[in-house]
């Protein structure tokens, strides 16, 4: 019956379906009539018609063109040439041709370079050319392009789940894909919800909510500091030079933890690096962290001691003991944010989050409040006694 | 003379020669011989080839393959068929097809699929495709990146100045360089030097020097915050109060700067944002960052009452002043920290550095020195007289 009607008439009751009958209806319609239908639509009605069609966001079927050609495999590359000739449009992706069975499933893809070496005689269904790869039409986008990238192809044909092809995704497509997930990547690791559009075309509001949300939690989180800070405040009244390096510490910390997140975060979304390297990597950043640590707490002694010896500051007449205190707190609180921003995204992938969600900020605000009361520990056990 | 060679006497020869040499030899030898070298190598060869010819790293010299296939104006379709047929690989990519003249200048391209619907005898010269695009061998990547994204094309001719034709670029290699492109930007983003290969491949030391160079540039900087923090000793000692929302404010202002330095960076690697946007910008940011911060001013200010008046904290008798100080700081500081963070990359890109440099932790220090002394100074004109 379906197959029957008009494409106008099919888009006009599509259009009046809820989303639910829509994403039904797309599961129970042969791959002919979706083709049929995606088929009839100008160029600038595709995007809508495949958001139309029920696909979710971010999947394969919202890429997909039913702009190719398609071949019967008895045909000869002759016949095949002629119907190419006959039936191709301008616009079509001609680089890539498919091979379709009585019932419209996927048999095989041929590059039209392997169609125009073979002999004119040759039948197309007994023609060899590389294994085919399709996906999806609701695999993720990320996946489709993983799978451009494994096999280098142009074009990959896109299917249902039995095998009936439903359009073509072309690798121009894919690079703007690219570009999207790492912009998406970048915005959550820079501490704000990914933007959907460019800067300029998003509003002002939705902006404001965009940053504003991850602003509020980092605050929230950063709050925690005044209360570990409280805890001390008899510490700092004893001895007010240990406020002075507060921020110099509890930000190395910081910066060291969004150095390894953004290591990890990339290596993890690459698939460089895979959840069963946590250990490997926490070994490794273990052994990174104590050596930056080690080297900033060396930068801040001899920054203590020499201003002091210039008399440029006074730290007081315990400052040979404040240089320590900051030399071993900055071992502890680099270590420290270095083991956080490289686990941080392992733990959040292994629980099924994004692992970019632990951006530089989040982890920062982490460190932070840890960073203090390592910071005030050491201050604690090293100047028990003489400062405090 | 040298046309008359053979490869491997060549190559011996390019081999020999200093790096200056092979580069002044590129510049003067015809693009016929550069791409019988090329051709002459196997696929696996061409990579340290096009190194060996002297293109600088990441320009399109390093990209191009030799494997396509080159017509001549004065063909016919046939003919160009059956040279198509007779000369080309299964390696090569067909779906373009090139015309150069006697000289080895590149005419036009072709893509296949004009051809199989051209007329058998048409004359190649004389029909019509798109617009021909091309790109030099000594482009930047981005540059031909920018080419392909702009022209949707899956591959691009390389020529030299003159306009003979080298070899092809790939979209393909294309995405692969999309992200790295990406990958670098991160890294620099996350405030290290971008590493040039996967995480676990780069050694322990290399690694430990593109973190351990920046994380000291940044704790240098940072070293400020404990001279600004030693000029308020005095308001700190009498009012110890103070010290313990340091932390909040001057992360406030960090992690509102790493956003608006995120999407700034982002949006002009994209060129979705131009230089000459700025003053736009600028006025956006001011109003978001007067938003933001006082938002984040008010949560403050809730806590800080809240907490005392549930008794669970004890600010002193002054609380109601140390709120409002609180408030005003967190405008100030989020405001400088939005505006820093999204003028910085203006800034960088106009003296012709990568706007990426003025990553998230760059800016987070710049804001927290500046933030302290709004900080120490509001609470000065706040507090004169009661806690000061």
């Amino acid at each position: 019956l379906i197959g029957s009607l008009s494409s106008e008439q099919m888009r006009a009751i599509v259009d009046d379906m809820s989303p639910d009958d829509r994403t039904r209806l797309l599961e129970e319609m042969p791959a002919a009539v979706t083709k049929r239908l995606l088929d009839s639509l100008s160029a600038d009605k595709i995007t809508a018609a495949r958001k139309l069609l029920g696909y979710p966001a971010e999947t394969a079927g919202r890429y997909m063109t039913p702009a190719y050609v398609a071949l019967k495999p008895a045909m000869t590359v002759a016949e095949a040439f002629e119907h190419i000739r006959r039936s191709s449009r301008a616009t079509e992706t001609l680089n890539v041709v498919y091979v379709l069975d009585g019932e419209d499933r996927l048999v095989k893809d041929l590059r039209l370079a392997t169609l125009v070496r073979a002999e004119p005689d040759a039948i197309v269904g007994e023609i060899d050319d590389r294994p085919p790869v399709a996906v999806l039409a609701h695999d993720d986008r990320e996946s489709v392009l993983k799978q451009f990238e494994k096999y280098d192809r142009v074009a990959l044909p896109v299917t249902d789940a039995a095998g009936h092809m439903l359009g073509i995704i072309t690798v121009d497509d894919m690079l703007d894909v690219a570009e999207q997930e790492a912009t998406e990547d970048m915005h959550k690791l820079g501490g704000l919800e990914a933007l959907d559009e460019p800067y300029h075309t998003t509003g002002f509001w939705s902006m404001l909510k965009k940053r504003g949300g991850w602003l509020s939690v980092l605050f929230i989180g950063e709050m925690f500091t005044a209360s570990a800070m409280g805890r001390f405040e008899m510490e700092i009244q004893q001895a007010v030079v240990l406020a002075l390096f507060v921020p110099l510490i509890i930000s190395s910390g910081g910066n060291s933890g969004s150095q390894a997140a953004t290591l990890i975060i990339r290596a993890l979304a690459l698939t460089e690096l895979r959840l069963r390297d946590f250990a490997r990597v926490a070994l490794r950043e273990l052994g990174s962290g104590v050596a930056l640590g080690a080297w900033l707490g060396l930068l801040g002694f001899v920054r203590i001691v020499v201003w002091q010896r210039m008399g440029w500051v006074d730290y007081g007449d315990h400052y040979m003991l404040v240089a320590p205190t900051v030399l071993v707190s900055l071992v502890g609180v680099v270590t420290f944010g270095t083991l956080t921003g490289s686990m941080l995204p392992f733990l959040l992938r292994a629980v099924g989050f994004d692992p970019a969600t632990s951006s530089a900020p989040f982890v920062a605000t982490l460190v932070d409040v840890t960073g203090l009361v390592i910071y005030f520990t050491v201050a604690f056990y090293l100047l028990r006694g003489t400062l405090l």
